[in-house]
Protein backbone atom coordinates (compact mmCIF):
# COMPACT_ATOMS: atom_id res chain seq x y z
CA UNK A 1 0.00 0.00 0.00
CA UNK A 2 1.53 3.15 -0.74
CA UNK A 3 0.52 6.33 1.41
CA UNK A 4 1.61 9.95 1.26
CA UNK A 5 2.83 12.57 3.73
CA UNK A 6 2.57 16.39 2.21
CA UNK A 7 2.46 18.15 5.47
CA UNK A 8 5.75 18.90 6.94
CA UNK A 9 3.72 19.13 10.71
CA UNK A 10 2.77 15.74 10.33
CA UNK A 11 3.63 13.51 13.52
CA UNK A 12 5.41 10.81 11.63
CA UNK A 13 7.87 13.25 10.12
CA UNK A 14 8.17 14.53 13.79
CA UNK A 15 9.13 11.28 14.78
CA UNK A 16 11.17 10.23 11.98
CA UNK A 17 13.82 12.96 12.54
CA UNK A 18 14.26 12.34 16.67
CA UNK A 19 14.82 8.86 15.24
CA UNK A 20 17.99 10.15 13.72
CA UNK A 21 18.66 12.29 16.64
CA UNK A 22 18.06 10.49 19.70
CA UNK A 23 19.86 7.41 20.76
CA UNK A 24 17.70 7.08 23.35
CA UNK A 25 14.70 7.00 21.56
CA UNK A 26 15.94 4.35 18.90
CA UNK A 27 17.02 1.92 21.51
CA UNK A 28 13.17 1.99 23.48
CA UNK A 29 11.83 1.32 19.99
CA UNK A 30 14.50 -0.90 18.78
CA UNK A 31 14.62 0.46 15.29
CA UNK A 32 16.83 3.34 13.46
CA UNK A 33 17.15 5.56 10.34
CA UNK A 34 19.07 3.78 7.18
CA UNK A 35 19.54 6.39 4.31
CA UNK A 36 20.19 6.26 0.44
CA UNK A 37 19.97 3.97 -2.26
CA UNK A 38 22.88 1.65 -1.63
CA UNK A 39 21.95 1.16 2.15
CA UNK A 40 18.03 0.72 0.82
CA UNK A 41 19.31 -2.28 -1.87
CA UNK A 42 21.45 -3.85 0.60
CA UNK A 43 19.38 -4.46 3.92
CA UNK A 44 17.81 -7.09 4.16
CA UNK A 45 14.33 -7.10 3.84
CA UNK A 46 13.25 -8.50 6.64
CA UNK A 47 14.95 -5.66 8.59
CA UNK A 48 13.13 -2.76 6.77
CA UNK A 49 9.51 -1.64 9.10
CA UNK A 50 8.83 1.16 7.18
CA UNK A 51 10.04 3.09 3.78
CA UNK A 52 10.07 6.34 2.67
CA UNK A 53 10.84 7.85 -0.86
CA UNK A 54 10.44 11.24 -3.29
CA UNK A 55 8.38 10.49 -6.08
CA UNK A 56 11.43 11.45 -7.62
CA UNK A 57 13.28 8.47 -6.54
CA UNK A 58 10.42 6.48 -7.47
CA UNK A 59 10.50 7.35 -10.53
CA UNK A 60 13.62 7.49 -11.05
CA UNK A 61 15.20 4.84 -9.50
CA UNK A 62 12.64 2.37 -9.48
CA UNK A 63 11.00 3.24 -12.62
CA UNK A 64 8.09 4.16 -10.90
CA UNK A 65 7.10 0.50 -9.32
CA UNK A 66 7.10 1.07 -5.41
CA UNK A 67 7.61 -1.63 -2.97
CA UNK A 68 5.07 -3.45 -1.42
CA UNK A 69 4.74 -1.17 1.71
CA UNK A 70 5.99 2.56 0.77
CA UNK A 71 5.00 6.26 2.28
CA UNK A 72 6.01 8.95 -0.50
CA UNK A 73 7.22 12.17 0.68
CA UNK A 74 7.84 15.17 -0.71
CA UNK A 75 11.35 16.38 -1.68
CA UNK A 76 10.97 19.46 1.63
CA UNK A 77 9.87 16.80 3.84
CA UNK A 78 12.59 13.80 2.84
CA UNK A 79 15.13 17.26 2.77
CA UNK A 80 13.67 17.55 6.69
CA UNK A 81 13.92 14.24 7.82
CA UNK A 82 17.46 13.16 6.59
CA UNK A 83 20.63 13.56 7.94
CA UNK A 84 22.40 14.49 5.29
CA UNK A 85 22.63 17.97 2.56
CA UNK A 86 22.21 15.91 -0.07
CA UNK A 87 19.43 13.55 0.56
CA UNK A 88 18.93 10.81 -2.11
CA UNK A 89 15.14 10.53 -1.78
CA UNK A 90 14.87 7.42 0.43
CA UNK A 91 14.98 6.86 3.90
CA UNK A 92 13.70 3.54 5.83
CA UNK A 93 12.96 2.67 10.06
CA UNK A 94 14.85 -0.49 9.92
CA UNK A 95 14.84 -3.15 12.99
CA UNK A 96 18.02 -3.34 15.19
CA UNK A 97 19.99 -6.50 14.66
CA UNK A 98 20.39 -8.38 17.54
CA UNK A 99 23.00 -11.01 18.46
CA UNK A 100 23.64 -13.44 21.21
CA UNK A 101 27.66 -13.64 23.02
CA UNK A 102 28.04 -16.72 21.44
CA UNK A 103 27.49 -14.76 17.66
CA UNK A 104 30.49 -12.49 17.98
CA UNK A 105 32.60 -15.69 18.57
CA UNK A 106 31.85 -17.15 15.34
CA UNK A 107 30.81 -21.02 16.88
CA UNK A 108 27.68 -21.64 14.71
CA UNK A 109 30.41 -21.43 11.48
CA UNK A 110 32.75 -23.29 12.94
CA UNK A 111 34.91 -20.02 12.85
CA UNK A 112 37.95 -19.32 14.54
CA UNK A 113 37.04 -16.55 16.62
CA UNK A 114 38.83 -13.11 15.81
CA UNK A 115 36.66 -10.62 17.94
CA UNK A 116 37.74 -6.50 17.70
CA UNK A 117 36.75 -5.13 21.50
CA UNK A 118 36.37 -1.24 21.35
CA UNK A 119 36.55 0.95 24.51
CA UNK A 120 34.77 4.52 24.20
CA UNK A 121 35.76 5.22 20.83
CA UNK A 122 33.70 8.66 20.31
CA UNK A 123 33.86 9.23 16.26
CA UNK A 124 30.60 7.74 14.65
CA UNK A 125 32.61 7.86 10.87
CA UNK A 126 35.36 5.54 12.69
CA UNK A 127 32.88 3.28 14.25
CA UNK A 128 31.38 2.59 11.12
CA UNK A 129 34.43 2.18 9.19
CA UNK A 130 35.81 -0.22 11.67
CA UNK A 131 32.55 -2.74 11.49
CA UNK A 132 32.85 -2.30 7.87
CA UNK A 133 36.80 -2.74 7.88
CA UNK A 134 36.18 -5.97 10.17
CA UNK A 135 33.60 -7.75 8.34
CA UNK A 136 36.34 -7.48 5.22
CA UNK A 137 38.83 -9.00 7.70
CA UNK A 138 36.81 -11.67 8.62
CA UNK A 139 35.99 -10.38 11.91
CA UNK A 140 33.66 -12.47 13.71
CA UNK A 141 32.39 -10.01 16.30
CA UNK A 142 32.46 -6.41 17.66
CA UNK A 143 32.12 -6.15 21.52
CA UNK A 144 32.01 -2.28 22.80
CA UNK A 145 32.34 -0.54 25.92
CA UNK A 146 29.20 0.79 27.02
CA UNK A 147 30.39 4.74 26.41
CA UNK A 148 31.49 4.36 22.94
CA UNK A 149 29.76 6.20 20.68
CA UNK A 150 26.03 4.89 19.31
CA UNK A 151 26.05 2.26 16.16
CA UNK A 152 23.01 3.57 15.26
CA UNK A 153 23.75 7.11 14.93
CA UNK A 154 23.02 8.11 11.06
CA UNK A 155 26.34 8.89 10.13
CA UNK A 156 28.14 5.59 11.81
CA UNK A 157 25.09 3.48 10.08
CA UNK A 158 26.40 4.90 6.71
CA UNK A 159 30.18 4.42 6.84
CA UNK A 160 29.21 0.35 7.69
CA UNK A 161 28.13 0.14 4.14
CA UNK A 162 25.27 -1.98 5.84
CA UNK A 163 28.37 -4.05 7.69
CA UNK A 164 25.58 -3.43 10.87
CA UNK A 165 22.82 -6.08 9.29
CA UNK A 166 26.08 -8.48 9.31
CA UNK A 167 28.60 -8.08 11.47
CA UNK A 168 27.38 -9.79 15.15
CA UNK A 169 28.06 -6.71 17.89
CA UNK A 170 27.51 -6.16 21.30
CA UNK A 171 27.45 -3.63 24.10
CA UNK A 172 28.67 -4.28 27.46
CA UNK A 173 28.67 -2.53 31.10
CA UNK A 174 32.11 -4.55 32.16
CA UNK A 175 34.74 -4.41 29.22
CA UNK A 176 37.07 -5.19 31.82
CA UNK A 177 35.62 -8.23 33.11
CA UNK A 178 34.54 -9.35 29.50
CA UNK A 179 37.84 -9.07 28.49
CA UNK A 180 38.70 -11.82 31.47
CA UNK A 181 35.78 -14.03 30.68
CA UNK A 182 36.99 -13.81 27.05
CA UNK A 183 40.43 -14.90 27.95
CA UNK A 184 39.64 -17.66 30.64
CA UNK A 185 36.26 -19.03 29.59
CA UNK A 186 37.00 -18.65 25.56
CA UNK A 187 40.30 -19.62 25.14
CA UNK A 188 41.15 -16.33 23.27
CA UNK A 189 44.14 -14.20 23.55
CA UNK A 190 43.51 -10.52 23.88
CA UNK A 191 45.72 -8.32 22.66
CA UNK A 192 45.75 -4.66 23.39
CA UNK A 193 47.05 -2.07 20.89
CA UNK A 194 49.20 0.36 22.62
CA UNK A 195 51.51 2.97 21.58
CA UNK A 196 54.07 1.96 24.12
CA UNK A 197 53.71 -1.64 23.81
CA UNK A 198 57.34 -3.59 23.00
CA UNK A 199 55.96 -5.73 20.80
CA UNK A 200 55.31 -5.40 17.24
CA UNK A 201 51.91 -6.56 16.08
CA UNK A 202 53.10 -8.42 12.89
CA UNK A 203 55.23 -10.92 15.85
CA UNK A 204 52.00 -11.67 16.94
CA UNK A 205 50.12 -15.29 16.24
CA UNK A 206 46.95 -14.22 15.35
CA UNK A 207 46.03 -17.62 13.98
CA UNK A 208 44.86 -18.91 17.02
CA UNK A 209 41.47 -17.20 18.24
CA UNK A 210 42.20 -13.97 19.06
CA UNK A 211 41.22 -10.68 19.80
CA UNK A 212 42.29 -6.93 19.50
CA UNK A 213 41.31 -4.17 22.18
CA UNK A 214 41.62 -0.47 20.81
CA UNK A 215 40.89 2.91 22.90
CA UNK A 216 39.68 6.53 22.90
CA UNK A 217 40.56 8.26 19.70
CA UNK A 218 42.52 10.77 22.35
CA UNK A 219 42.94 9.53 25.19
CA UNK A 220 43.94 5.29 24.02
CA UNK A 221 43.05 2.75 26.28
CA UNK A 222 42.53 3.02 30.44
CA UNK A 223 44.86 1.98 32.51
CA UNK A 224 42.45 -1.56 33.68
CA UNK A 225 41.60 -2.36 30.21
CA UNK A 226 44.93 -2.53 29.04
CA UNK A 227 45.96 -4.39 32.20
CA UNK A 228 43.23 -7.22 31.51
CA UNK A 229 44.84 -7.91 28.40
CA UNK A 230 46.51 -10.76 27.35
CA UNK A 231 49.55 -8.84 26.16
CA UNK A 232 50.24 -5.34 24.30
CA UNK A 233 50.96 -4.80 20.82
CA UNK A 234 52.44 -2.10 18.78
CA UNK A 235 52.36 -0.66 15.33
CA UNK A 236 56.26 0.58 14.58
CA UNK A 237 55.90 3.92 13.14
CA UNK A 238 58.19 6.24 11.23
CA UNK A 239 57.89 9.81 11.08
CA UNK A 240 56.48 12.43 13.55
CA UNK A 241 52.99 10.93 13.95
CA UNK A 242 52.08 10.48 17.08
CA UNK A 243 49.50 8.07 16.46
CA UNK A 244 47.15 6.28 13.97
CA UNK A 245 43.47 7.32 13.36
CA UNK A 246 41.67 4.76 15.77
CA UNK A 247 39.89 3.04 12.80
CA UNK A 248 43.16 2.66 10.67
CA UNK A 249 44.95 0.86 13.41
CA UNK A 250 42.33 -1.65 13.86
CA UNK A 251 42.29 -2.23 10.42
CA UNK A 252 45.92 -2.42 10.26
CA UNK A 253 46.00 -4.95 13.02
CA UNK A 254 42.76 -6.76 11.59
CA UNK A 255 44.16 -7.41 8.13
CA UNK A 256 47.47 -8.39 9.61
CA UNK A 257 45.73 -11.38 11.29
CA UNK A 258 43.84 -12.09 7.95
CA UNK A 259 46.97 -12.33 6.42
CA UNK A 260 48.41 -14.95 8.78
CA UNK A 261 45.14 -16.88 8.55
CA UNK A 262 45.50 -17.09 5.05
CA UNK A 263 49.02 -18.34 5.17
CA UNK A 264 48.78 -20.83 7.29
CA UNK B 1 53.70 42.82 18.91
CA UNK B 2 49.82 42.19 19.98
CA UNK B 3 47.14 43.83 17.28
CA UNK B 4 43.03 43.21 18.30
CA UNK B 5 40.54 42.86 15.67
CA UNK B 6 36.69 43.86 17.48
CA UNK B 7 34.70 44.00 14.82
CA UNK B 8 33.20 41.40 12.85
CA UNK B 9 33.25 43.79 9.44
CA UNK B 10 36.62 44.20 9.58
CA UNK B 11 37.99 43.25 6.18
CA UNK B 12 41.00 41.00 7.62
CA UNK B 13 38.04 38.83 8.99
CA UNK B 14 36.34 38.94 5.80
CA UNK B 15 40.05 37.59 3.78
CA UNK B 16 40.52 34.40 6.71
CA UNK B 17 36.63 33.01 6.19
CA UNK B 18 37.80 33.27 2.16
CA UNK B 19 40.74 31.45 2.99
CA UNK B 20 39.14 28.53 4.74
CA UNK B 21 36.53 28.08 1.77
CA UNK B 22 38.26 28.84 -1.53
CA UNK B 23 41.06 27.10 -2.81
CA UNK B 24 41.57 28.58 -5.48
CA UNK B 25 42.06 32.30 -3.21
CA UNK B 26 44.58 29.64 -1.06
CA UNK B 27 46.52 28.84 -4.11
CA UNK B 28 46.81 32.40 -5.60
CA UNK B 29 48.48 33.21 -2.20
CA UNK B 30 50.16 30.60 -0.92
CA UNK B 31 48.68 30.20 1.96
CA UNK B 32 46.37 28.09 3.84
CA UNK B 33 44.55 28.51 7.20
CA UNK B 34 45.60 25.84 10.64
CA UNK B 35 43.26 25.53 13.72
CA UNK B 36 43.13 24.47 17.01
CA UNK B 37 45.61 23.80 19.89
CA UNK B 38 47.38 20.70 18.42
CA UNK B 39 48.12 22.11 14.82
CA UNK B 40 49.12 25.77 15.99
CA UNK B 41 51.60 23.54 18.50
CA UNK B 42 52.70 21.52 15.84
CA UNK B 43 53.79 23.70 12.87
CA UNK B 44 57.70 24.41 12.42
CA UNK B 45 57.28 28.22 13.22
CA UNK B 46 58.81 28.90 10.22
CA UNK B 47 55.21 28.21 8.13
CA UNK B 48 53.30 30.55 10.26
CA UNK B 49 52.53 33.85 9.13
CA UNK B 50 49.79 35.04 10.89
CA UNK B 51 48.30 34.45 14.42
CA UNK B 52 44.62 35.14 15.50
CA UNK B 53 43.58 33.95 19.06
CA UNK B 54 40.90 35.00 21.27
CA UNK B 55 41.91 36.19 25.24
CA UNK B 56 41.00 32.82 26.22
CA UNK B 57 43.04 30.71 24.69
CA UNK B 58 46.00 33.28 25.27
CA UNK B 59 45.55 33.44 29.00
CA UNK B 60 44.41 29.73 29.18
CA UNK B 61 46.52 27.98 27.47
CA UNK B 62 49.61 30.21 26.70
CA UNK B 63 49.43 31.59 30.49
CA UNK B 64 49.34 35.35 28.64
CA UNK B 65 52.39 35.12 27.15
CA UNK B 66 51.39 36.15 23.70
CA UNK B 67 53.75 34.72 20.58
CA UNK B 68 56.16 37.27 18.79
CA UNK B 69 53.64 38.72 16.84
CA UNK B 70 49.66 37.77 16.76
CA UNK B 71 46.20 39.07 16.70
CA UNK B 72 43.67 38.84 19.42
CA UNK B 73 40.22 38.44 18.25
CA UNK B 74 36.78 38.06 20.05
CA UNK B 75 35.01 34.23 20.53
CA UNK B 76 32.46 35.60 18.26
CA UNK B 77 34.87 36.41 15.04
CA UNK B 78 36.72 33.17 16.11
CA UNK B 79 33.33 31.66 15.56
CA UNK B 80 33.34 33.04 12.55
CA UNK B 81 36.54 32.58 10.63
CA UNK B 82 36.66 29.07 12.26
CA UNK B 83 35.47 25.61 9.71
CA UNK B 84 34.51 23.86 13.79
CA UNK B 85 31.59 24.23 15.40
CA UNK B 86 33.67 24.42 18.63
CA UNK B 87 36.80 26.32 17.74
CA UNK B 88 39.40 25.98 20.06
CA UNK B 89 40.90 29.96 20.13
CA UNK B 90 43.56 29.44 17.99
CA UNK B 91 43.71 29.99 14.28
CA UNK B 92 46.87 30.62 11.59
CA UNK B 93 47.74 31.58 8.28
CA UNK B 94 50.53 28.96 7.13
CA UNK B 95 52.78 29.17 3.67
CA UNK B 96 52.28 26.31 1.83
CA UNK B 97 55.27 23.63 1.92
CA UNK B 98 56.73 23.44 -1.52
CA UNK B 99 58.02 20.46 -2.84
CA UNK B 100 60.10 18.90 -6.04
CA UNK B 101 59.67 15.69 -7.45
CA UNK B 102 63.01 14.66 -6.31
CA UNK B 103 61.79 15.43 -2.57
CA UNK B 104 58.85 12.54 -3.45
CA UNK B 105 61.58 10.22 -4.04
CA UNK B 106 63.52 10.05 -0.50
CA UNK B 107 66.94 10.80 -2.59
CA UNK B 108 68.12 13.33 0.05
CA UNK B 109 67.87 11.41 2.95
CA UNK B 110 68.83 7.59 0.98
CA UNK B 111 65.95 6.06 1.81
CA UNK B 112 64.47 3.79 -0.42
CA UNK B 113 61.09 5.34 -2.87
CA UNK B 114 57.96 4.39 -1.14
CA UNK B 115 55.38 6.31 -2.97
CA UNK B 116 51.31 6.96 -2.66
CA UNK B 117 49.79 7.96 -5.80
CA UNK B 118 46.39 9.07 -5.93
CA UNK B 119 43.51 9.59 -8.38
CA UNK B 120 41.23 12.05 -7.93
CA UNK B 121 40.33 11.21 -3.98
CA UNK B 122 37.42 13.44 -2.97
CA UNK B 123 36.86 13.16 0.62
CA UNK B 124 38.94 15.39 2.71
CA UNK B 125 38.99 13.43 5.56
CA UNK B 126 40.34 10.72 3.68
CA UNK B 127 43.15 12.66 1.97
CA UNK B 128 44.21 14.32 5.33
CA UNK B 129 43.79 10.49 6.89
CA UNK B 130 46.29 9.26 3.78
CA UNK B 131 48.79 11.51 4.71
CA UNK B 132 48.88 10.87 8.37
CA UNK B 133 49.30 7.57 7.22
CA UNK B 134 51.64 7.82 4.93
CA UNK B 135 54.35 9.49 7.61
CA UNK B 136 53.56 7.22 10.00
CA UNK B 137 54.49 4.08 6.97
CA UNK B 138 57.65 5.90 5.84
CA UNK B 139 56.37 6.95 2.49
CA UNK B 140 58.66 9.44 0.62
CA UNK B 141 56.07 11.14 -1.19
CA UNK B 142 52.34 11.14 -2.18
CA UNK B 143 51.80 12.26 -5.67
CA UNK B 144 47.97 13.38 -6.46
CA UNK B 145 46.56 13.72 -9.63
CA UNK B 146 44.93 17.54 -9.98
CA UNK B 147 41.55 16.10 -9.51
CA UNK B 148 42.25 15.22 -6.05
CA UNK B 149 40.61 17.05 -3.60
CA UNK B 150 42.64 20.52 -2.23
CA UNK B 151 45.15 19.03 0.35
CA UNK B 152 44.56 22.62 2.06
CA UNK B 153 41.34 22.66 2.46
CA UNK B 154 40.36 22.66 6.83
CA UNK B 155 38.79 19.50 6.98
CA UNK B 156 42.37 17.69 5.17
CA UNK B 157 44.33 19.74 7.11
CA UNK B 158 42.92 18.54 10.76
CA UNK B 159 43.00 15.55 9.43
CA UNK B 160 46.76 15.56 8.46
CA UNK B 161 47.60 15.61 12.20
CA UNK B 162 50.38 18.23 11.09
CA UNK B 163 52.12 15.24 8.50
CA UNK B 164 50.87 18.26 6.06
CA UNK B 165 54.25 19.34 6.88
CA UNK B 166 56.38 17.37 6.92
CA UNK B 167 55.04 14.44 4.18
CA UNK B 168 56.50 15.49 0.22
CA UNK B 169 53.61 15.82 -2.42
CA UNK B 170 52.92 17.47 -5.35
CA UNK B 171 50.11 17.59 -7.73
CA UNK B 172 50.40 16.57 -11.39
CA UNK B 173 47.77 17.48 -14.57
CA UNK B 174 49.53 14.08 -16.23
CA UNK B 175 49.27 11.55 -13.44
CA UNK B 176 49.56 8.33 -16.08
CA UNK B 177 52.76 9.90 -18.05
CA UNK B 178 53.59 10.66 -13.96
CA UNK B 179 53.33 6.91 -13.97
CA UNK B 180 55.26 6.24 -16.40
CA UNK B 181 58.09 8.25 -15.61
CA UNK B 182 57.83 6.70 -11.96
CA UNK B 183 58.86 3.39 -13.78
CA UNK B 184 60.86 4.33 -16.16
CA UNK B 185 62.98 7.13 -15.33
CA UNK B 186 63.29 6.09 -11.59
CA UNK B 187 63.23 2.37 -11.87
CA UNK B 188 60.13 2.17 -9.43
CA UNK B 189 57.47 -0.67 -9.75
CA UNK B 190 53.92 1.02 -9.49
CA UNK B 191 51.05 -1.21 -8.19
CA UNK B 192 47.74 -0.49 -8.67
CA UNK B 193 45.33 -1.44 -5.91
CA UNK B 194 42.25 -3.23 -7.83
CA UNK B 195 39.55 -5.36 -6.82
CA UNK B 196 39.64 -7.25 -10.10
CA UNK B 197 43.39 -7.73 -9.45
CA UNK B 198 44.50 -11.31 -9.23
CA UNK B 199 47.38 -11.20 -6.96
CA UNK B 200 47.17 -10.66 -3.43
CA UNK B 201 48.98 -7.30 -1.73
CA UNK B 202 51.10 -9.45 0.31
CA UNK B 203 52.91 -11.27 -2.40
CA UNK B 204 54.02 -8.19 -4.02
CA UNK B 205 57.93 -7.85 -3.07
CA UNK B 206 57.62 -4.28 -1.49
CA UNK B 207 61.14 -4.33 -0.59
CA UNK B 208 62.23 -2.49 -3.59
CA UNK B 209 61.32 0.78 -4.65
CA UNK B 210 57.72 1.05 -5.42
CA UNK B 211 54.38 2.60 -5.24
CA UNK B 212 50.98 2.29 -4.67
CA UNK B 213 48.09 3.79 -6.93
CA UNK B 214 44.84 4.52 -5.32
CA UNK B 215 42.00 5.53 -6.88
CA UNK B 216 38.68 7.68 -6.56
CA UNK B 217 36.00 6.67 -3.49
CA UNK B 218 33.03 5.67 -5.57
CA UNK B 219 34.83 4.94 -8.87
CA UNK B 220 37.87 3.26 -8.30
CA UNK B 221 40.73 3.78 -11.05
CA UNK B 222 40.59 4.81 -14.49
CA UNK B 223 41.00 2.30 -16.78
CA UNK B 224 44.13 4.53 -17.99
CA UNK B 225 45.93 4.62 -14.50
CA UNK B 226 45.36 0.96 -13.37
CA UNK B 227 46.76 0.18 -17.40
CA UNK B 228 49.95 1.93 -16.64
CA UNK B 229 51.03 0.72 -13.23
CA UNK B 230 53.76 -2.05 -13.45
CA UNK B 231 50.82 -4.49 -11.92
CA UNK B 232 47.90 -5.04 -10.18
CA UNK B 233 47.01 -5.33 -6.64
CA UNK B 234 44.36 -6.78 -4.22
CA UNK B 235 43.50 -6.29 -0.98
CA UNK B 236 41.29 -10.20 0.06
CA UNK B 237 38.33 -9.29 1.47
CA UNK B 238 35.56 -11.74 3.42
CA UNK B 239 32.16 -11.15 3.96
CA UNK B 240 29.94 -9.05 1.48
CA UNK B 241 32.18 -5.93 1.61
CA UNK B 242 32.54 -4.63 -1.97
CA UNK B 243 35.17 -2.95 -1.11
CA UNK B 244 37.55 -0.61 1.82
CA UNK B 245 37.44 2.58 2.48
CA UNK B 246 40.42 4.69 0.59
CA UNK B 247 42.03 5.87 3.36
CA UNK B 248 41.83 2.14 4.62
CA UNK B 249 42.98 0.27 1.53
CA UNK B 250 46.27 2.77 1.36
CA UNK B 251 46.87 2.17 5.03
CA UNK B 252 46.84 -1.69 4.92
CA UNK B 253 48.80 -1.74 1.39
CA UNK B 254 51.74 0.80 2.78
CA UNK B 255 51.50 -1.07 6.37
CA UNK B 256 51.99 -4.14 4.38
CA UNK B 257 54.80 -2.78 2.50
CA UNK B 258 57.05 -0.92 5.79
CA UNK B 259 56.47 -4.60 7.59
CA UNK B 260 58.29 -6.26 4.83
CA UNK B 261 61.14 -3.56 4.91
CA UNK B 262 61.51 -4.29 8.70
CA UNK B 263 61.93 -7.57 8.13
CA UNK B 264 64.42 -7.54 5.35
Amino acid sequence: MTERITSASNPRVKRLTALGKKAKLRREEGVFIIEGERLYTDTPREYLKEIYMTEEFLGEKLGGAAPGSCTIVTTEIMRKISDTDTPQGVLCVAKMPSYTRKDLLGSADGRTPLLLLLENIQDPGNLGTMMRTAEAAGVTGVLMSRDTVDLFNPKTVRATMSAIFRMPFLYTDDLVGEIGRLREEDGIAVYAAHLRASKPYDETDCRKPCAFLIGNEGNGLSEEAANAASGRVHIPMQGSIESLNAAMAAGILLFEAARQRRKS
